[in-house]
């Protein structure tokens, strides 16, 4: 399904994706995601992609080989908005001309894109957009947009990452998000696409694909894990304690207890009156209510 | 939207959900997800659920008030199997009343379930039961479900749990889960009740609710995320080297260079016949390719 990630931040925009693309579980295959449009000195766009591969490289053929009639591109668009407004046009040319056929095959018309970078004169910007060819806008209370599939490598950005973080740890977070992803979800896979882009470098200065012998990302893939795991066991276990040391079950007694059908005496914990209190505090000794 | 987890290992089965549901961002409350039935000495089965909140208790109501020409029920069922087969019926019979009804408002028969507890005389056994009233068994290659909101908490169980993994241990990595969901997704919130079943006690020993004022909620929260910002700054950072330190751009030269419509000389990336090698490494200085 992809999994792409482009974070804004004041040091500049940091972009990375996935290359595993299918079509079920025996039709896996491997397609980028990642497209840059760089005129060094005048701009540096990096559009990431996520949905059905046909439309989303549909969309990418138009941007890169605009019609000739066709006045704004991605090449000339005064702004980053008129960028993402190109993108957005792009997106609905493909949906006039491949939904209603898709449609025909129950495929709906899935695609989403994140569009970021600079255009000189401006400072650096963040869109997605999405398959109806409208978009949203990156902020600093919102630095990043993820597309495909996005949830298992949500948590560790949102702990992490804030406008004031320098890009290399970013990078470095956009990483450990996907590795998240791909040891959750088959449908994410190497080699990655990273590019960092640098604010007012007008050009791209870091860009790296990587794959399993990379040894920075292998690094990643073997430490966050060997770390977790070691702050997990340091963090105190619960610990459990009942002041009255009575069965849990008797405590039942003062409240009505239900009857099976044949007349079996049991208790049914319906939790929601549940009338027992049972403490559980950290490894302290410190007892608490 | 919900999240439950269940995972069962050696010394038993932990259980965890939350309340809070929802029918719209304007409309949110609470309600308890998970059911205790127990006949302490006999048997515990612990149910959770997820999805339509009425259809969901509709299914818990026959489970807990079965009619009297009912045979089998979670009380008497002879094995966990036998109970999974009841819970699958009664969902049935949920389905036969009120999806119909449901569909002529466009509303999905959408809840799914998970059974766990011990009978005496058998082991301890994990189900998870379909909208379709079919089901699955949990093994030590597959010992834990989720079910709602699964993904955000999905990766630190697939990092930590293992078969062997001490009972305590086991019901913190669930707190770990829940916390990092419930700071990811609104649908899901406090207080959370906690069932730690160790196997062989047929009588619930171990049961807490936990909300906002629980000392050890509270410092797995505030906890997990300061040590996990520790060791991700711990981690190194990547670093960049060129060893050609040739500006980007003029590496295309040797590579057809497309052309704008405007005949504007450019550098299309497409990164998918991308010349240009970009090493990254960790900050020890060693060079790699």
């Amino acid at each position: 399904m992809t999994y792409c990630v482009a974070m804004r931040v004041d040091e500049g925009i940091v972009f990375l994706s996935d290359t595993r693309t299918n079509a079920g579980v025996d039709h896996v295959s491997a397609a980028r995601k990642m497209t840059v449009f760089e005129h060094p000195g005048e701009r540096v766009l990096v559009m990431l992609v996520a949905g059905n591969l046909a439309l989303t490289q549909g969309v990418m053929q138009l941007l890169a080989e605009p019609a000739s009639d066709r006045k704004t591109t991605l090449y000339n668009a005064p702004s980053m908005a008129d960028a993402a407004r190109v993108v957005g046009d792009a997106v609905r040319e493909v949906h006039r001309r491949d939904a209603a056929s898709l449609a025909e095959f129950d495929i709906d018309f899935n695609c989403s894109f994140i569009l970021g970078g600079q255009i000189r004169g401006s400072a650096p910007r963040l869109f997605m957009v999405y398959a109806a060819g409208n978009f949203v806008e990156a902020s600093t209370v919102s630095p990043y947009f993820q597309i495909g599939e996005s949830k298992y490598g949500k948590p560790i950005i949102d702990r992490v990452v804030t406008p004031s973080t320098p890009l290399d740890e970013v990078a470095k977070c956009a990483l450990v998000s996907m590795d998240s992803t791909l040891r959750s979800n088959l449908s994410v896979g190497l080699p990655l696409d990273l590019l960092v882009y640098e604010k007012d470098a007008l050009r791209v200065t870091r860009f790296s694909t990587l794959d399993h012998d990379n040894q920075y990302f292998e690094m990643i893939h073997r430490t966050w894990g060997e770390r977790l795991r070691q702050i997990f066991g340091e963090i105190p276990n619960p610990t459990w304690a009942d002041p009255n040391n009575v069965p849990l079950h008797a405590r039942d007694a003062a409240s009505s207890v239900p009857h099976a059908p044949n007349g079996d005496p049991l208790a049914v914990q319906d939790t929601y009156a549940s009338p027992f209190q049972t403490l559980m505090q950290p490894e302290s000794g410190r007892s608490q209510q």
